[in-house]
């Protein structure tokens, strides 16, 4: 059966969180995830180290297709455009490699993997420790990318997907 | 005598202007300049063209250093994002190369070539064809991008460095 490997990327200029899944039939496996931290160089420095960083997750790792949060519009315009600086070296890093790159809100990322759109933080990272079967929760931005990357896998469809790989979940309860 | 040289960009989703000049002692020269459209495609695909774009320009010119444009923060942070994404875009191409990037802001860039951070766009092109002694003048966004190099080459200290050029300027005016 043909598998599929989805790189999950949260992008931020402090801390990007990624995590790469492998996707085959209905089974999904967890390979890898972590969070690049820029420093606190100036900012072309910064954007190097997420560039070069997400390259090497790449290389190593052989994602075919990249999911990438779509980001929080901030008050500050002044974070806004700082923000934007990062996401565009993220995906930088992805058509780089001349991986296709997709895009999810929060909203949408929340909704297909705990069902519900305006879930906390925390019932993200429990979910995403359950769906990849992991010893412990992933850090929150770790988890926000695996998220990114399981709403990918299942198209963006929501719970539907979940559910054909054995699950139920309701309100972020297996049930 | 050692001659340095400089990358300007203006960063823009739709059009980022680039310009590169060589500077050797108080001589400064032309070498080639021009426009990035970035299309109608999706994000990803318009930062990629971003990208790939400038990193042609660095190595068909072979610049040493980088000068990017501060933008503008945009009242509508949705238009403020989609310009830190290009923004972050455009340094990709320069620390992918390795090359150290400079920031100025718009009023930095004019002050440093027409001698008033608040010139109207046409001076600057004025000013960038008089300076560069180009045959016409170039199109706004490579104006600006050859403004930024022209400031950086100047260490950013306004019209003093001009002057030595064999130029005196005074409100945009040659006198």
């Amino acid at each position: 059966m043909n598998s599929i490997r989805i790189l999950g990327i949260d992008p931020g200029l402090r801390i990007t969180g990624f995590g790469v899944i492998e996707k085959t039939g209905s089974r999904i496996q967890y390979l890898t995830s972590g969070c690049i931290k820029s420093g606190e160089g100036a900012l072309p420095e910064r954007l190097k180290v997420i560039l070069l960083s997400l390259r090497e997750v790449i290389q190593s790792n052989q994602p075919q297709q990249v999911a990438v949060e779509k980001v929080f519009v901030n008050v500050n315009p002044q974070s806004t455009l700082l923000l934007g600086q990062a996401r565009g070296a993220a995906i930088c890093a992805a058509v780089l490699e001349a991986l296709p790159v997709a895009e999810y809100t929060a909203l949408q990322v929340k909704q297909a993997v705990v069902g519900n759109g305006h879930a906390a933080k925390e019932q993200v990272q429990e979910m995403v420790k359950r769906l990849l079967n992991l010893p412990g929760v992933p850090s929150p931005d770790a988890a926000d990318a695996l998220a990114c990357a399981l709403c990918h896998a299942h198209g963006g469809q929501g719970l539907g997907g979940f559910a054909t790989a054995g699950y139920r979940v309701k309100n972020g309860r297996l049930v």
